[in-house]
């Protein structure tokens, strides 16, 4: 793979980032009128740098929900949330979301795969709820990697008012989590969204982030074909198809019609 | 109220709609490469034009979930919303969302307007979870008033991969379903998402839906202010102010920005 390109995405002024994703929550919660900001704390990199960011502009109006479903979530994760919260000092609660599942698919027929999309809607519900009940803006933590990939669940993590770090490729989470302190465990921890057991991004998506990125970030802004794409940073052509594919076949997902 | 403004909007050619729609749901089911379509039968007049119009090209694909909450919706709900299936010979799935919605409250607050809306996302929940099991398209039953005005639960029944009868407005969906041939007790009956006891369209609304659709088309087609629409349709200023003012503060719900 060619390290340039890595070295390109992740050089960035992480400082002003986080500067501005501050500001931005800010100028939504004045134009919303919302009284703060929610958001759903899993253990990984993407919301614990919601939290680092919320907690140095935000800390007295920010609720973190953290709803492991106890029958798939490793303990350690939960753990992991539970560490963020005493080092960003954020309101939380901890729901295990467990029986909620259990309820729905006692009147539907078992599959693993759609009661993994259920376990991020029945956060998605939480958290709308405590926000209607709080009059609080529901943060995402989809980073553009996973957003473009479409590697989310649409109407499930995919639910939010606003998406702070959807301007983020993974590697560039990576650095801003760097910056802002989040511990290195987290950082260097596989990436999962926990919908089943022994769920592992990279895997499901069948190459690493460093590749993912390489090819979103080669066709968002270097505008290079695939062929390019694959001759350039020295990753097999096959995987490149796949990530460009993957990226068509989202846009439903994204409502946008992009 | 300006009754030539009325036969306006309700002066179509309802058999072309209605043709465009079915058109416009294969045309979805190709590119997706779905099985069929599924959505949520409320026992009201949208879900019902819905029905209709996928038992003419869809019927052995087409999968409709009545899913009262049987401690807020009225039996007679699911009482027409049966009927609706027997008439159009679509399959379908009776699931009480009561014992669901339970297990959420368990864990928050009691706050009955923030349980309502979770009613909604219960239910896109369950339509989410066959359409993943079956490969299925999920239809959104909202109409172009209910869309402008912000009418509807975001990501609840406002969560759907295709909005149908989102070209209509209210009045036209009155119109298209007498086409069809709906029951006139179910084109007549109030509107009412039944989110909560006695929850009532028109009076949560502030007005009727042929005020609504007036103020609606005099802005969307006719292109007039709000004075000119005021005094063209004879209705209260102050509501027309008010419509305006729904459609600017539900622009985050529509999530395209317009």
């Amino acid at each position: 793979m060619n390290q340039e390109i890595i070295a390109e995405i992740t050089g960035q002024d992480y400082e002003a980032t986080a500067r501005e994703i501050s500001r931005s929550i800010s100028e939504s919660l004045e134009q919303s009128g919302s009284r703060g900001v929610i958001f759903g704390m899993s253990g990984g990199i993407d919301s614990a740098v919601l939290a680092y960011i919320c907690s140095t502009f935000a800390k007295e109006r920010t609720l973190a929900l953290i709803m492991p479903d106890t029958s798939v979530t490793p303990e350690e994760e939960t753990h992991d949330a539970l560490q963020m919260i005493s080092m960003t000092g954020l309101e939380h609660k901890l729901i295990d979301i467990k029986p909620i599942v259990s309820e729905y698919t006692m009147f539907v027929e078992p599959d693993e795969h759609a009661r993994g999309n259920l376990r991020a809607r029945v956060r998605a519900n939480l958290l709308y709820y405590y926000a209607n009940i709080r009059g609080l803006l529901v943060l995402g933590s989809s980073d553009k990697s996973e957003l473009q990939i479409g590697y989310f669940t649409k109407f499930g993590d995919g639910a939010s008012d606003l998406a702070p770090i959807s301007s983020l490729y993974k590697l560039q989470t990576r650095g801003i989590a760097r910056h802002l302190g989040v511990p290195d465990r987290i950082i260097s921890k596989k990436s999962s969204p926990h919908l089943w057991p022994d769920h592992d991004a990279e895997g499901e998506i069948g190459m690493s982030y460093e590749e993912v990125d390489s090819i979103l970030y080669c066709k968002n802004e270097k505008k290079m074909t695939q062929t390019e794409t694959a001759s350039m940073s020295g990753i097999d052509g096959q995987k490149v198809s796949r990530v460009w594919q993957m990226c068509a076949d989202s846009k439903h997902k994204r409502g946008t019609g992009k």
